[in-house]
């Protein structure tokens, strides 16, 4: 099975490497770029695991490894069951 | 608009960064995990273009400025018209 996670700084945190490329962004005239958050992503293969055991333990993973809970969210989705 | 992109090593690359959250999941008892890609998601926010205007820019900022193409590939979607 494979999955992906997106790990993304709380819409209340400042994302200074967001704004960084905003700002390259604008110097090479997008100018219609308003907003860039960056964040991570993850694709993860597992295996021998079924889709509800896949359920417990990705956002257990998430949480525990991939994102800092306090400054950031995780959201993920199955690519290939 | 709001628009997602994707940007991950290509397959052909190798990826410490991913082998050694890899690893940390094993040691924490993650067996089931087989392998890890990490790469960056950009979330942008586009003012004042239409669906086929950002369908050149994005792909053009993407190859330009948030992906290395000789060692990353990217995928773009939009997340709000």
């Amino acid at each position: 099975m494979k999955v992906r996670i997106l790990v993304s700084l709380k819409e209340s945190v400042l994302d200074p490497q967001g704004q960084t490329v905003r700002n390259a962004l604008h110097t090479l005239g997008y100018q219609a770029v308003r907003d860039v958050r960056q964040g991570k992503v993850f694709e993860i293969e597992l295996e021998g695991l079924d889709r509800s055991e896949a359920e417990k333990i990705v956002p257990e993973i998430a949480d525990r490894v991939l994102a800092n809970p306090i400054i950031e969210k995780f959201s993920w989705e199955i690519l290939e069951a």
